[in-house]
Order: structure tokens, then C-alpha cells, then sequence
């Protein structure tokens, strides 16, 4: 059934698509958009709206991590960020809120993040965010996992976000002490995140280490440059689909264990929010459309967490727009807005609402046209 | 023979062709232009061109639909819209044809919008429109049928036009109040056009709750939003062609009951009309092309009918151009531009000629080709 | 074989390809540039190479015509244009060469063509071609045929080019004394090219009139607006290869008569010209490429035969540039400049040398591959 | 399997794709990046990382043929070039380097090279390149390599590099002098790559010639105009993909004979160097990229070697911008900017990395999608 074409004599490759190729089609049924819910639950902690932000330290700082969380999405801190670099890296992010993308953005970030990690900054901003009453969630790459999560975990975390640009479950390494993920999780108290992945073995593979949840996609968007620098370039609406399958094939396999997907790439509006549900996501991971709100950490700059990398950045710098709205109305709305930029999560519930859906697990189901 | 992809494993999409992707090709007959008609007739009421008005403030004044009538199209009143709001709305428009693109434009469509719906100015644009000698239609919402419905009528309406962006025959609410189209159009004294939608089974749904028109598309152009807020884009060759499918099993269940397609979404030029009508239309509706004519009522600005709404605006506002010609130059020419905006049926009478039809229904079964 | 779509549910369209969806694929033999030859011949008249001048006047005066003929091509002489209906239109060209095309370049083109056309004239220029000793062509449209071909076919044409944007074997008129094309030929003296078509079918029909050779296309380049005007948009690759077809099974029904195609649209470069003799076709119809060079009748303005239509004009004014060479170069380089526009038929030939073929027969079995 | 389309009646395409339009997809394995290697030997000479120079005198002078040895690359001396022309060129290199595109770039290049060959120089500089440590490869085109080949191998050269557009091994001549790739290569000493060519017939018969090395592709870059002038354009990832089945088919009939395959063509950042390895290359031929290191000698400038053709230039000349690091940091980074243009070989190693692959010869395997 998946079209599988021969690049070359012997070679092939799968037909793969991105969530701009795809469409929703409405149906023969609609409803009204207050009978809709856009509710899920992540292990036991509920979210009003199916939004996990992006780790990166333009948009996420403690502040804006509870003000997310209190607005019903679910905020993560980067373990690896400057907010677990500086005692008080407010100085530091307006200075990186308007660097010249033109100039030596990057070589600036570079040295922003050259700075050593100290494990008690990130104690303490757990601390700051569980005092805000919400979800506390840390994002670690898989190589600093083994030796920040016990501080991270003892800080008192409630979910632990192992993420890099490409995560195995199965890491080849002449080093002895590589991170294992499912003896790790499976030691671990509290419920894990981890990806991002892109096909549905290593989805599957992820799922079997014990995770809570995958992230699925490399964090894509215009400002990303996985694919001119590694030649890996994700389409989201079939990664988003294959690793769906993963979690049906896992929940039969385990009679009953539900992994919830989050997908991160290549989503900047509600339209394309309403697109990954409708691929089979179970929340989205956004990343550059929280710097456009109103008290942005770095005032509105964009950069993603692999573009500070000291030798093969991945992620262009995103100069500072004026902001749009405050954060609740980037995710409730009311928009003054047509493009889809504002009212994030009201647009998602409207566009159920005229496909006759009720809430997020049903909506996957949505039907998709191609056409492009 | 419908072209189905798998997107991922389990999760198909079939695929949807938009009007550019097809062209018409000419075959071996040719015709000469003063052979070929362009008339049709909706219920009762016969058009010398299949042209319908999309309802939107920007082109549609009692004087304009009055005019278009005269030329022998079909104007539609928004029962919604400013002139139902105001007692003399020009000056209003006169502004709003002024606003500022990147500005606060949709910010100042949301609050003219916001004054309340008065009956008494319906029922009196009715009777002004009635006076004017034309056939008379008005849009209303599906939300605001059942409460506005009963004036349009009693004011003398010809013909009503139920229209939103998604509209369903199985509207799903938790209000018992909601509105019921069958037993609605049933009771109704006179013709329904109702739309859009963008199936077959909708179109099928739809036609089978009596509507002697239905409307396909949501009324997509290049200031169309609906992709980017909801998800939803419309590939309107597919669209169109299969309500004409529906529209031929209608005709055969119920044995010989027409119900004519207006299909409403990516028609610019007299090259779009004849595409739209070669995939399978009786008829277009035509929204930002009659903006450009001299007397439009916001001076030449575009919005859509939901470019206005409060919470979720779908549509920019398009600033306004100089005029390109008289209402009747747009409709029948002279053109004096070779870009197809106007002499847009007189474009669409030679591509019947060059293609040796002479009427409109038997334009619908002319070849197309796929070639982007 | 043919990729046939459903557009949708009972509307089909099949797949066509333009010439910038191929290319080229050389293939295990290469050849001396200098042992292939771009020589041609229709009916009694040899050329160097197969390239015929569109018959616009921006780039076709009887000096030009001239020209070329004797730089082995051949040029065509409207019959319809300025030098049939003014004595001396240098005066005009110049002008003409030299509006403004974001003003009313078309509206100008238009009333110089309200001049109406003098049979004399015609008769004056053939004459004066002739006296160049070049083959002379001249182009007439098929609605004016029964007028002007007397005046013409005495006045000493060698060939005569009945050309229309679509042109049919089988044309339907309520007037009795419309052109039938197949008694109109086995009339007349001189052999006739007749077009353009753009399917097998027609392109079978107008060879069965007898004509000599077939234009396949209707002229579509970066100014054309066929698309736009009439929704008539023609894959040339496609086409010229299905009227290649036409050709191979007519050659077959009569026992050797063999009809030369000439292919009319999206022909700009070397390469253009070199892809549209591998899909088939004997001979290149060239429009806008001429303006360039120096001398080109108006100063290297371009519009098409269509642009000047009174009602409906189908062709963007396209602003004179400086020349890039002389005529000689055009076609036969050398060039200084890498964009192909230069060295026409010199590109051509290296293209045949690079794949190993030895003429132009020959090299419509160049493999081609599809990668758009 | 191959996807085959019919273009018209009886005319077929095969589809081919290029490297943009593929990507690479990780799988279930991750690997350190420390643990890959980039190494790769051809014939008796090693080299860290699967780089060869293309032979345009913008970017290879003896200084820097030297310097990218040194760096684990392969330099290639263009025998028909500057080097070979002048004493010294070095100032004639800064003027070219500083030439207007808008201008008469392409013919100052036409005189630069009309200077004749002078067969003492090339000697020179292959004992200059020897004295380097280095491995010394000189570039001859098919037409001049009996005249120039002699005094090159005399000279001490280790690779002979026979490179023009296209190659065959079979090229019909009306002159008897003509190369017979196969009898030159069985006399000569040194080991030869040849090339380019596009598709597994010609990649077979030019392995069967003896060659160590065969070039696919024809150089095509942003610059590369063989599309416009000859209607040749390469898709590469198909052209590759068939290639490499080339080199299995002929390691199969010749029980172990391994022909390397240098990809040469839409190559511009470290992931179009992990998508062509992906598709099967060995090594790949770097052209503009290393135009764009500090110490190219024509200050940044960049043209192809068929950009000067006295008649028929291909190629378009590039304006120098600013360097963007050293030779070594092009290669080896750190990248101080995130679009794939720095650091080169390690993106390639880390795209390997993340991949789960430990050398080249194995990555050649991994998974690819189709999503454009």
C-alpha cells in the first residue's frame, strides 16, 4: 500500500508527506464548537489543551513555563540551557534577543552556551516551577541524561523529557558508560518523554523502553536546517502516521499500555496543529509560534535548542518580531489575526467542531486529502 | 481508480486536484463564440451568465446587486452584513475601503461587525433590491437562520441563500434549538442555496434536504485563510466534481429533481470560470473579481464574509487597486488586459467555442488534462 | 499506459507533461559535434534548420523574413498585421517598440490593429519577399481564409500558414460560408501548414485535410495568457508527442505521406528547442526568442499574433531590452552569454552530438526523463 | 519497478529524482560520532574523507590542490586551464575573480582562455603538486587527451582524470584520430577516472574501459546552465542510484573489479554529500563550495570549467561574496553558521552518526524518503 519508488536501478525509497501536502476534509457532520473539548492527559497529570512547548530557552523560562502550564499547556525547562548556566540569565537573553541575523547570531549563541551546566541552577528552577502549582517538565539530551537526571529527579521533576535531535533506543558506542534508555526509564520514578524519532521501528523501539510518551519529528520548522546540514529532512504527516501505528501495534502488543505522541516539527499555526492531530498526534510541540507572545524570555528572538551546537549548529537564528498577543491569546484567542497565528487552540477546536468531532482522540480519525 | 496514498502505515488520504492543476483541452470540433449560450436558470429564475455573487460587504449594495442582476447574474444580499447593521452604511464602507493591510485592518472589520443585526433593515434592502426589478437573494448564516429567516422571507425574497463556511445536513449540538435544514427547507416557501461543502456525501446530504442549489468550496482565494486557521483547504476540481457526481445519483434516486452546483473557491479569471465549470458547475460564485470593477462599494478593497469574525477572522482584508472597468467591462468586455479579468464570460463563451460546446451544461463534459 | 486520473468520482483527467518537465538523458554513444546536421525540408523547400519565425510583427517584417530565409530558416509573414494594413507601419513598430506595459500597451496594440487590413499590401510585401529569394509563407487566420488566401496564393506564396490559437478540422458554424478546411486544400495550388492543436485526434484530422504540416501548440511562452483567459493551458511535451503519433499512424493509412510537425509553445532556448525535436517534432515554431536580436522589427518589444485581439486579448506586452546579438548569432552563435538564448540551433546540434545522433530525424528517439 | 510514464502516444520518461528531492531517514540505531569513519582509497592512494576537487581554475591552483591533500582530499589540476596557459596566473586570476555578472563576465573568460595550451606548464605544475606530498590528479577533456595525456604522465601525475560534459565510451568520429577510451586506458600507467556521464549503460561501459574511478553526473549547481542550452539535466539521485548498480553488476562480471563512483552534481552542503553517499557514491566532486573558503584563487569568484566555451558556454559566472572560513573549516568545521556550508565532512559524520553507520561504504544503504 505505501508507495514505494525505485530512485535508481535497486534503490528505492518511500513516498513520505509533509503536513503542507495534506488537508482536512470536512464531512457530513458538524457541531458546535462549545460541545468540543481539546483535554488530555499525559500518565496523571491533565492538560486543558494538547500544547507541550518546545525546549528552547527563547520561550521557555520558569516564568513563562508556569504561565503556560496555568493556561493549561505544559511548559518544559532545557537542563542544558542558559537558565542552568547562569545564576540570572535575563541580561544574557536580551542581549541574544537582538543579535543581528545577518551578522555572527550563531558564534553569539555559541558562546552564550560554552558556559558549564551547574546541576544546582537546574534544582532550583524546578523548584521556582513547582511553587507555580503546575506540571514541572525538564528537557536532557541523552548524553547529559545519566549524569544531570539524578539532580534533575531529586529536585522533584514530574516529567523528565529525554530529547536530542534523533534518539535510538538502541546507541552503539565504544564507550562503556553509554545511556541504556530502557534499564534508565525502567529505574526511573516518574514518567519519561523521549524522542524525537521519525519511522515506525524506532517509535516502536522508544515505546518499549517504558516512555509515557515519544516525541515524534526533529523540531522542523523555517528556521531549522537538519536537512541542509544532515540531509535529514522529516515529513511530519507520515512520520506523525507511522509512529500512530506503533501505538496501536504497542498497545496490543502490551494489552493496554497507551504512548502518547507528541509531534514536533513543521507546526506554526492552528491549521497545522489541527493537521498533526488529524495525522494521529496526541498533543504538539511548539516551538517559534510561543515567541511571538507578549514577555517572550529573549523578546520575541527565535532560536532552536540544537542551534548554539559548538561545531555543526542546526537552526538559524529568528530576529524579534513585535508581539502579537499576550500568551493567552495566542493559544484562546480573541485573534485580530486571519493567519492562523493567534487563538492557537481555538482554531483546533473550531476546525473539529466543523468536521463534527468532540475531542482530540476522535479527531485523529479526520479525514486527509492530498494535494500537493 | 480514485488515487489513495497511504500517508503512514493505516492512515490513508485520498488525493484532490485543485482548478490550476487542470486545464481544459480543446478537441477536434470547433465553434463560432455567437453560437454558444451561457444561459441558465435556477428554480424559476433564468441568468444570462452562471454567475452568482459571493456575499461580502466589498462588492454586494443593494445598487450593486441590483446592477448585476440587470447584467443578468445573480447578486446575494448578506443578511449579515453591514447593511443590516446600519441604516446607511456607505460612509462605513467608504472607510473600511481605506484600511490599512498591515495594520489594524481586521481589528476595525471586527468592530463594525460588532453592531447588532436589525430585521427592519433586511426586509427594507428587500424591497429596495425587489424595486430595482431583479431576482432577489440573501445570505444568512446557518447559526442565524431560524431567528432571521422568517423576515427575509416575509420581506419578498426570491430566493435564500444558507451559507457558511462548513455547512452540514447533520449539524450535531447540545442546544435543542439547533437548526434542522430538512424539516427548515421543507417548510420554506421559497428556493434554498445552501453550502459550502466539499464531499460528495455532503453535496448528496445537502441536496436531499430539498435545496434547489448547493454550494461547493468555501469560498477560497488568495485572501482565503481557511488552511492556515483551520486545517482546511479545499481542492476544488475534486470538490466540484464529485457533487457533480452526487448531483447525477440525486437526480437519478429521485428521479429527475436538478439541483444545481455553485461552486465558490479559487475562481479569478474567465480561465478559472470555465475550469470550474468544465469539472462539473452549473454555475460560480464569484467574490474579489468584482471588486475591481468602478462602484464597488468599499472602493475596491476584498474581504470575505469571515474575514469579520470576532474571535477567529478567516480572510485578509485586500487593499484596494484602481478599478479596471465598468461592472458590465468585467462581465462581457471589451478587455483591454490580457490577464483574464475581464470579459470574464465573454472568456468562458470563446473557450466554449474553441472547444465546440454550445451550452453550459455540455461544457461540463469537456477533457480536462493533469499537468502540475 | 497513459496516466489517467480521477479527478473525481467519474471525471477524469489524463496526465500531461510540459517540455520543462523532461529532459534530455544522453545515452552511450557520443558523436562529432561538426558530422550532425540540423537540416530539414518541407514539401520542395530545404532549410538549414528547423526553425519557422511565429508570425508576430514585433520580430516578422519583410526584411527580417528575408533574413532568415537566407540564414536557412524561414520566416512567416502575417497576413493580418501592420504591413497589411498600413503602407509604411516603421513609424508605428517604433512606437509600438516602446510602451509602457504596466500601462495601456494593450489598449494601443488594439487600435493599431483596428486599421483595416489591404489585400494589395499583402500581395506588395509577398512580392517583396520573394524578390529577396527566399521561401515565402504567409499567415492567415482560418476565420479570414476564404477573404485573403485569393489575394495571397496569386500574389506568389510558396506556402501558405492557416493559423488560429485553436484550429479544427471540424468547425461548426450557423454560417453557410464558413472554412472547410479539407476542400480548401485539395483546392489550392500551394501546400498549406495549418494549426494549432494540441491532441492526437485533431492533430489526425488537420493532416487528413492534406496539409503539409501541423502546428502543434498555441504559441504559449512567459507572455501568453491562454491559461488565464480561456483556462486552455497545453503540456507540450505531451502534445507534440501524441500529434507525433498522429503523424507515425497517418504516414501508415496512406502508404507514405508524411506530415511535418511544428512545435508552437514554451520554446525560449537551446535546450527548449532540443527537448521539443526529442518529443517529436521536425520543426521548432519560434516567437519571443527573435525579439532579442538586433534589428528585430520593434527594437525588441514582443507580443503575440493573439495580443491584439479587440475584445478578448490573450498576450502580455513584453518591454524591449537591450538586443543580445545580431539574427546570425541568435541562431548560430557564437555566444558570450550561458543562458541559452544564443547559438539557438548551434545548442541543438551539440545536444545531438552529446547524445550521438546524426539528424533531426534521428533524435526524436533521444530518451527523455521525467523529473518535475 | 521503475516508474515509466508515457509522455504521449508511444513516447515514455522514465521519472528520475533529484537529491533535493530526497531525504534520509534515520532508523532504529544511533552511533557515537566518534566511532565513524570518512576514509575511503582509490586505487593505492587513501584519503580521509570522500572529497574530490572539481577541476575549475576558481577553486584548484597547485597552492590549493596542495593544501586540500593535506587535508585528507583530492585535488584535481585542470590540464586545459590557466595553469597550463600562463607563466603565471595568478594576477589574471584576480582580475576574473572580480569580473561583473551583470556584465561581459562570460566573455572575458572566452579571452582568457583562448590563450593555447602550453604542455611545459601542466609539467610544471604536476612537479610542483608532487613536491606537495601529495596525490597529484590532473584533469584532460576526452578531445585533448592523446595531444595532452603524453606530457602529463611523463610528468609524474598519479590520477588521470578524462572529464568532459559527457563521456562515452563509445564516441563515433568522421575523424580516425578520435580517442578509444578503452585501448588508452589499457596502455596507460596510471590509473584513470572518467566521466561524467548520466545512466548505468554508459557508467557500465566506461567501468569496462579499465577506469578506476567513474564520474557521474554532469557538475550541475545553481550555476550550471546545460539545462537551458542543451536540455540535459541530471537528476541525480537517480543518476547515481543506477551508477552504482553499474558497479555491482561489473564487480559481479568481473569477479571483484570495484570502480569507485564520484558523484558530481547538485552538491552544496554537507547533507547533499550525505544524500549522494546515500544513494551510492563513493566520493564526491565539490565544485563552488570550496570557492567559498578564504585563499580560492579567484577571490571567491566561481565558473565552471565549460563556463569559458569559445561558442557554447555553459556555465554562468558567480560574483565572489565573502569567505566563510579556511579550507580546513570548510571541511572539518567548528561551523560558526547553521546552514551546511562549513564544516562539511562532519556533518557528513554526524548524519552517519545518527544514522547508526560506522563507514562509508556502509552508509551507501541507508534508508532514504521521497518527499517533494
Amino acid at each position: 500500500m505505501r508507495d514505494v519508488v525505485e530512485l535508481g536501478l535497486g534503490k528505492i525509497a518511500s513516498r513520505g508527506y509533509h503536513l503542507s501536502d495534506v488537508a482536512i476534509v470536512p464531512s457530513r457532520r458538524t457541531r458546535d464548537v462549545d460541545d468540543v473539548s481539546t483535554a488530555w492527559q499525559l500518565d496523571a497529570y491533565p492538560f486543558d489543551i494538547p500544547c507541550v512547548a518546545h525546549p528552547s530557552d527563547a520561550t521557555m523560562s520558569p516564568e513563562t513555563i508556569i504561565a503556560l502550564g496555568r493556561l493549561g499547556g505544559l511548559g518544559v525547562l532545557n537542563a542544558e540551557g542558559l537558565w542552568a548556566r547562569y545564576e540570572d540569565p535575563t541580561k544574557l537573553l536580551a542581549e541574544l534577543g537582538d543579535l543581528d541575523p545577518e551578522g555572527d547570531a550563531t558564534a553569539r549563541l555559541q558562546q552564550a552556551y560554552a558556559e558549564p551546566i551547574k546541576p544546582d541552577l537546574i534544582a532550583e528552577r524546578v523548584r521556582q516551577i513547582r511553587a507555580g502549582g503546575v506540571t514541572v517538565a525538564v528537557r536532557v539530551s541523552p548524553q547529559h541524561t545519566l549524569a544531570l537526571a539524578p539532580a534533575i529527579v531529586a529536585a522533584g521533576v514530574d516529567l523528565l523529557v529525554i530529547q536530542g535531535t534523533i534518539v535510538s533506543a538502541e546507541h552503539v558506542s565504544a564507550n562503556d558508560d553509554a545511556l541504556n534508555l530502557k534499564e534508565f526509564i525502567a529505574d526511573l520514578e516518574v514518567p519519561v518523554i523521549v524522542g524525537g524519532c521519525t519511522d515506525y521501528k524506532t517509535a516502536l523501539h522508544l515505546m518499549r523502553t517504558g516512555a509515557a510518551g515519544v516525541i515524534v519529528g526533529v523540531g522542523g520548522d523555517d528556521w531549522a536546517t537538519s536537512d541542509s546540514v544532515l540531509g535529514i529532512r522529516v515529513p511530519m504527516a507520515t512520520a506523525i502516521a507511522d509512529a500512530a501505528a506503533a501505538r496501536r501495534d504497542y498497545l496490543d502488543e502490551t494489552g493496554g499500555r497507551y504512548v502518547h505522541l507528541i509531534a514536533d516539527g513543521d507546526i506554526q499555526t492552528s491549521g497545522d496543529i489541527a493537521k498533526a492531530i488529524g495525522c494521529g498526534a496526541d498533543a504538539v510541540m511548539i516551538g517559534e509560534p510561543l515567541s511571538r507572545g507578549e514577555g517572550a524570555p529573549a523578546g520575541g528572538a527565535w532560536w532552536h535548542s540544537a542551534a548554539s551546537h559548538p561545531k555543526l549548529p542546526r537552526g538559524a537564528y529568528c530576529e524579534a518580531d513585535e508581539p502579537i498577543g499576550s500568551l493567552e491569546t495566542l493559544l484562546y484567542g480573541p485573534a485580530d489575526q486571519p493567519d492562523g497565528e493567534l487563538n492557537l487552540f481555538g482554531g483546533l477546536r473550531r476546525s473539529m467542531a466543523k468536521c463534527g468531532y468532540k475531542d482530540v482522540k476522535e479527531f485523529q480519525k479526520v479525514g486527509l486529502v492530498l494535494d500537493r
